[in-house]
């Protein structure tokens, strides 16, 4: 992309702050063309989401208006709320797990009509122009500040982004993806983040017919996992800390399930995969992990323990192992993700819940209580 | 390779133990073709290096006697009289950086021929059968019980294995490599262990032209990783603790040289290397090495901490990096690395001693004072 293109990306014309708590009411728009949208935020660190109305800038040349159907809520909503990575902007509106429809277009816009189902996922904008961005691969977006995320984040404009825990989104056309119409809104929305950081990792180290994968982690993001791993093609294992989802495990798409806590799988699984996927941000002993793969397999994390992780550099030696972190997707793979989904019928198993269930659900994901996404109907925010 | 090879494998033939001061004179032929030769040993766990007498078995069908001309002091040599890494077989004769010419070979010897300049690098055996000895990995041979060690090991025979410090070497013909006449004996040896151990990193991570490689450390192991990358075409950067070794570095091939105890080398090195090859086996922040990566660079491990590595997971998910670990190679590569060694005219620099400065060679070794190899002249063993 082009300073041309960076120079079209719209640019906040209105002074207005955006603000819990503030006291116009939802849905309405100020001359400037921002408007005000009901959403659920947290007032500060820790604290439980309320009820507010938050500020959405005005449409600028090539941003599109979505209202927001669904919103997922994934585990690093909750890190985010608590500011286990670092110093929140609040009040935050979490969510980037976001599937909506259409609304209203900016008058530069070329990709989207007003009702396509569009999705919207950890981030909103990116520098447009370094490397990685040029190679689609805005995740990784090396510019500053790097990947604008969808909340908690601040956009070019100098205000702060917040998520899909709300009623309507404005993004600019680039950073929505199209949903196909095959699958459910409600599914899809959990694919943005969960569908995306399993997929990328499986695509880029060629999880596929013939090849050996284990998921680590049976939860919101290993579900996902099986799912994809299943589709391409690989012999799918679920390590799990015990056998309590084996059903469920292999009625995803895990031709095998076992448990991490029966010291029998690391002596008769030893040198099994070509990749395992961790997905389990707890302390677990990496080295043994490490024991299960093959010479020259790779063991992925997605998730990112607050804790340095910590491995034996002779398990990395013999058999030119490797331990590598992958995050999310660039744009261009996660329209492929979505595709792939739609074409395979996976979408994420989910438990629909009004948005006054919001703090009781981050609740059960802390208790690991959720089979295995709770989504947020956005109608009843 | 198949059963029948196997069954050709040399086996002792005779009961003589070996033994490390016994009191047959060296150079000695039993009846049963084993021979009795001189070496130098280290009697117990840590203790000086002494000079014995060790008996070699019997040429088997396949086996080939080498005159050791030189054997290079690896510091896992000294890790291992230490019993760093692990309970060590005394008499201990180590040794895995050797080059000389076959004396001798058996009946069904088909590769070799009396005059042949041959080295011999880690490992002398291996199970054959594995997908790992089949592919050419005995490096990496996941067989039962491995791959044998050059010293400190067990042989099929159940005999201890002893290295390269010694006037003879009986090996089969197999697991010897050719060291072409472009290539001095002396300078060559150390290929065979610190040679392949960088060259192998580097072929598999792909260091060629348009790739940055930063090298980790200017010891044994570091100045073979900055010839080898420059002959293979990459910008080579090398990292060391100071500034002190600088006009070597260049000298040796590289194009860049940076104190990492500088932090502006942490910044202004941000982002930019495809990999980094680490050979110090002291305990670096790793974490901060991550960082030089580019988006998905590796940094390999080729030595060996004591102690677990630890990363901040962050460092690797952001940028889809790796933290790989490699482990000398096998032998068809090992071959490709002597080849093109001397192809490019590289040896290792060296400071040859006679054997009876190797314990003082060895106190040298761990005050980081040699540039960069000690080699033993094996006549004077």
């Amino acid at each position: 992309m082009t300073n041309t293109t960076t120079t079209t990306v719209a640019t906040s014309t209105t002074s207005t702050t955006a603000a819990a708590g503030a006291t116009a009411a939802a849905g309405t728009t100020s001359t400037t063309g921002a408007r005000t949208v009901a959403a659920y935020a947290a007032p500060a660190p820790k604290a439980p989401l309320e009820k507010t109305v938050i500020t959405r800038r005005a449409l600028g040349e090539h941003d599109i208006l979505i209202d927001v159907r669904y919103a997922g809520i994934c585990h690093s909503d909750i890190h985010q709320v608590g500011e286990d990575w670092g110093d929140g902007i609040f009040p935050m509106v979490p969510g980037h797990e976001i599937a909506g429809v259409v609304a209203e277009t900016g008058p530069g816009v070329t990709r989207w009509a007003v009702g396509d189902r569009v999705g919207v996922g950890c981030f909103v904008d990116s520098c447009r122009e370094c490397d990685n961005c040029r190679a689609g691969l805005q995740n990784y977006c090396t510019g500053t500040p790097g990947a604008v995320f969808t909340y908690n984040g601040v956009g070019r404009d100098g205000e702060p982004t917040y998520g899909g825990y709300s009623a309507q989104l404005v993004v600019d056309e680039g950073y929505a993806l199209r949903i196909p119409d095959e699958l459910e809104l409600d599914v899809a929305a959990p694919l943005l983040c969960a569908g995306i950081t399993l997929y990328s990792p499986l695509t880029h180290w060629g999880a596929g017919p013939g090849k050996k994968v284990a998921i680590v982690g049976l939860g919101g993001l290993g579900h996902m996992g099986v799912k994809i791993a299943r589709a391409k093609g690989a012999e799918v294992t679920v390590l799990s800390q015990s056998l309590r989802k084996r059903e469920d495990g292999l009625r995803l798409g895990g031709h095998h399930y076992r448990a991490t806590s029966d010291p029998a799988t690391f002596t008769e699984l030893a040198g099994t995969f070509d990749l395992i996927v961790n997905t389990v941000s707890a302390d677990l002993d990496l080295s043994a992990y490490l024991g299960l793969l093959k010479t020259d397999g790779t063991l992925v994390q997605v998730g990112a323990p607050e804790k340095p992780v910590s491995v034996n550099a002779h398990a990395l030696l013999t058999g030119r192992k490797s331990l590598a972190g992958s995050m999310i997707g660039g744009l261009p793979e996660t329209q492929e993700m979505l595709d792939f989904c739609a074409a395979h019928g996976i979408g994420a198993e989910i438990e629909l819940i009004s948005a006054d269930r919001i703090n009781e659900a981050y609740e059960r994901v802390l208790a690991s209580d959720v089979r295995y996404r709770f989504v947020i109907d956005a109608s009843t925010i």
